[in-house]
């Protein structure tokens, strides 16, 4: 089983900027943790970090075929990319859409995401553990698909 | 460590009910995998399931004292009860917030939580894995305030 | 044929209070001609009223295997409860929403009603005849079903 | 006893277009069984349909003096008209106002009336029988002003 | 000059229907009051009513050529006819808005005029009176119109 | 008869400044012509302008008791005055609300206006007529209330 | 193959008003056009044009069993007409709405259509060309139906 | 003169939680400083307190009869109660309303009060004193309409 | 300790007017009792009305040193001044806000207060005894500040 | 005559995912037969398709001088990019906008086009045949403002 | 060239009021720094404070003539006054807007200026900068106009 | 001292196109005034400007460590980027925001910026000399900020 690990603009900064907000955790740091929990779990992970809509776009794109899902951290780009959730539609594979800090509790403009309706579902507030949940969500998630479809 | 699990209105028909939309576990089966989980990270949980907006109120209060964190599903006092979100205010614990469905992706109104900015987090969309989910992002989080307490 | 009646909050102080909108007709009196109305169509029916959002769900899911259909008058919870909403979709029974006075001709926030996309149909405006015009209603509605089952 | 029934646009394609939504009976064959109650009852009705909004306040007019009470199903008009409001509450005569279908089911622009707020009371959701329980509603509200008046 | 006075929807039964709201003047003292004032004025009118937006948009549309103003009051169709307003744009005629009652100070949905933006002006409030300051406003605005093209 | 008439603010420029909006009329000259219809009709008018809320205010307050009517063009204040309304309200004497503008034509901000539901009327849009149109609806106005009080 | 072609109201003064925004085409001319074109696919084309929304809403139910197809701009019944839209959807025909002048780009409330949700698809803003594209677009949708019935 | 004082939801944990913003008074000794005045007053006060919707309109329909006036602090149900409104409105009895913060100063939802429209006014922002003084609100009201009965 | 008792515009007319909403106490009869309870309570209070909202603005910032806190009764301005909420918040004394009436049952744009978010608590619907009750909470709430900062 | 055809984002994917909503052409097909089209009327088309936002502002900024107009598919940017839409005025050459799908069906937020409004037309909902349909749109709209220049 | 420099109201307490937001500096010492810039400019300047609207207006009336230019901080009505707007919308000098704090930054309501639209530009944020930069900002648009008039 | 100066989206056209709205300065021409201007307060600036949102982000990020401040003008971004304003956010250095054109004049949507709230303050209106203000305020600020810090 293949995840694709998908971070948004700015998360390049996690642990260098803000610690107030989002932790002291680098994202290699990160992604040495989820890499960590995946080969525990029975799976390898590929990870993408970009600051452009587009490129993010480009890489769900070639997650078709290699990969059985995507974890996502669409940062910024949750509440104002329409592309990013098409994209997402358009390669059919489950998603599960994580964010360090409670979206709930900060500007209303944050409450809402493009991405949430085509995911399968959503995790937030918990820091870089959103990151771990998610693993586990989507790794529960494609196995029971794969057991359904058997 | 301590862990109330709140079940709201209408989750005590889990199984027997709209399997297409909650699943075929019985709320038995789900506080079972709970119990489980928590026996196997080492901690206690004890559960609470009401209809009634007062009686989860009553029980939220009493969680005051006797346990480390309370992990809700709220159900569809999410989206009208401030009387609940109120009373996990009061008692100051910490508390995580869970949905089997992607609230997400329903009716309008539920896109709503009176409940997720007095929460440490939300997870939904993961069927009875959101408990479980719950149940390892809660202890985390409480292992951390120890630890940083310490 | 079973139906169940379900009376909301207040409904109970009916005749004694506000006549000028509700009538003067006590719910006892109401209840006695349903049963009366429900004889004559050759089907027996139940009452329940309750001030408790909690306790409506409790009556409402208990009518799961005993009751073919609920007639309900969620009255001030008509437009605050998703729980009960959420009890009625549950039962998978057929539901006639019923108001003793046009909800469409008072306060802004009566117009809308979370009882009615799970209902077959809503009658408003009618005093104590709504109850009897959803009586005939229901029986009529669950009479087709059983026709179209057999 | 002297009812007008007014059947709004697009009704005269009952039964014969979309059975899905409004059911197998032509207007013709509704149109029959309102006569049958109303002579059960011991009243006479007329008939009325137009897909013109000024032909329908123009029947509408004209029921003063002749008749007791409006049964209209106003159909699409319900949503975007006032001068058949205006017509209703010129008159001055009872009004009940009935829908096929559930209104509060459907797309969010039918859930809003201009009628309700002149009329009696509103039926919808019930098919046919939605006519047929109109019948009753407005016979028992004009018996009781008659008695009133008495 | 000639003048061009539309009545819209139930303006026919004026003085026969709810003189509270709206006087006890007929339609037809009403024009005779108005052909009065116009012929101490110097100028011919012709009148039209009709309960229906079509007719209605004909009428104004053949105002074209044959008169240099219009005189209406749109009634109900004043919040909700696009086809009028596009009617008055398109014969590009001084048209003056006139209203009995005063529609600022009724339900919401009155507030709003298609019709005013393609106005010169608007008079609202007066009962009969409306009318009769209509035909000189619109008088005036003619006579000034013919003064500075001459 | 003696009416009172109120200019908002700005009113003092008229026709020295934006000709194109609100003609070319000075202040004098429109008092002047209101006068000799007033002497026309045989009654007597005073008139205020400020720049001033309270000023208005004050000047409405103090017309009770020597004017039998108020004349106003509340200009900006129309959109922003709860006090000037309130004092209208207070003296209880009959208000005609005049604009020299089509307000319904300009900026969204100046469709409402907090003046209309406390006035009989309102007329707008016909420049310097569109006062005299008023003085004409007042004193008509206070001519039938005499008549009815007698 | 055959098309209705429905003008709605306001469109037989086409060319002979405001041809600023509606060009310099006769309403006749267009119809020619659209003949023409019609001829060269191989269909036939019938017209209709009302300023009545009851009298398109007769013509467009009368399409069916006589056309394949129904070309419609329904002008100002567009922001305004539920009627024409459940019209249409009755008939269950393939419609095409188009408009002259791009709706987008003018008032608010002409940027939202009642007929979209019930067309394959809209063209607007091209002059008397956005019902020649119409025509095309329409004939190659039925042929397209046609082929995969086939 | 009887006086009912009715505390909402949480209020049983005041001095207990969140000193911050409720103060340090438990909900005894309010009750105790109300009796006092109360006493000081002349009058008797009974004291209920319920986190239950259902038990808080139970308690206030056995008011009538037994009691001169409610003083209520709804607590989190303000916002969300029609229930509690409708009871309100059915006992008839003078009622007060009071909260221990300034509600309009706290989260936009906290701005409305279901309960406002049906209290003869309301006290908010002072702590354990805003109950004292609408215990002297009530009193003077209730002392008043005897007077005006007598 | 002294206060500042600020009265808005019109309250000059209290009871000359509309006594039907406001009572029957004209506004230095107010005062005296106002002084007469202040006295009672060992404080002195000073009296300001205005009309005009400059003003009152001026009297707010020259209560700064000479006052311990001000009472206000900002009628029409609660609605619509934010120069008056700019003042009380920088004399930085502590504001109580009361009203005759109780806002919340009135028109809409009643509903929201402008100076509610500066005040320490907001008092509204009790008529004069408003006053009354605004001078003890203020009273009380200046004499615990004092006994805090001792 | 050369035309410019962008694509926005995920438009690379056609004919290869969700055929259901998009249709199974892919995207080079549909160059194919735009090319074809483009060739039969006598103008050249060249083709752009990004996924990124700047990378499509780039290619619309570069049209400029090289291309009499501008046929573009936003996609998701038609809801997003303020960005788009500043190049495409900018460039001031004639854009036509069409869409696969009829965006007027879809979700709410699909249906505003920031894009719109700088266009002279829109086309949607006829799959592929919405480019063709463009192609001749744009070729039509810019041979006339050639014969117009002339 | 002459610049006058309009203070809104409050402004005379800046410096002695809530340096946390507003800055150290008194206003005379801003009028101070104001003029010193002016002179090395080689412009003149007059300045007015007042905490009256209707003052405001008047004040700015008077510029006209006399100054080439009005720099205006209009502090709380920047949100309020529409008739501050009109006024210097009569005036037709060139006005430059400025703000000591960053109005994006705070309430909501402070969002909106109603002086925006009439004026060359807005400079918020920067203290007693801000008003310096205003000058600097005002000086050289004058300067450009009389170079283009030229 | 060192000034990151960054353009948005469509500013390397400045100059070349528009000259109504952006004037007649090319980008480059602007840049050689920022520069001198910096050069004769003593610090240094570098430019960026890019079409893609990503891009500008990433230029941000890199801001941080070799610049004291930046000046940005998000143009198109300013209205949907929320990854810009995280980036300023992220980078925590003092940020001015300057656009050409006064956007409080334009369409509705451009009234509402993301940046605002993350900047220091806002300068637009102003052409050119919006950016030469924006240099001096920041430098302003800095200074300052150098000043507290010693």
């Amino acid at each position: 089983m293949n995840i694709l690990v998908v971070h948004g603009p700015n998360l390049n900064l996690l642990g260098m900027r803000e610690p107030g907000i989002y932790g002291t955790f680098t994202l290699e740091r990160i992604n040495g943790a989820i890499a960590e929990l995946a080969a525990e779990l029975g799976c390898t992970v590929s990870f993408v970090q970009s600051n452009s809509e587009g490129s993010l776009v480009d890489a769900i794109q070639q997650a078709s075929g290699g990969f059985d899902g995507i974890l996502i951290n669409p940062a910024a780009y949750t509440h104002t990319s329409v592309a990013i959730r098409d994209a997402l539609a358009a390669v059919a594979l489950p998603v599960v859409e994580v964010h360090l800090s409670n979206i709930h509790r900060r500007e209303e403009f944050r409450h809402h995401s493009f991405i949430a309706p085509v995911a399968v579902g959503q995790i937030s507030g918990f820091g870089p553990d959103s990151y771990l949940l998610g693993v586990r969500a989507l790794f529960n998630h494609i196995k029971k698909e794969i057991v359904t479809q058997a």
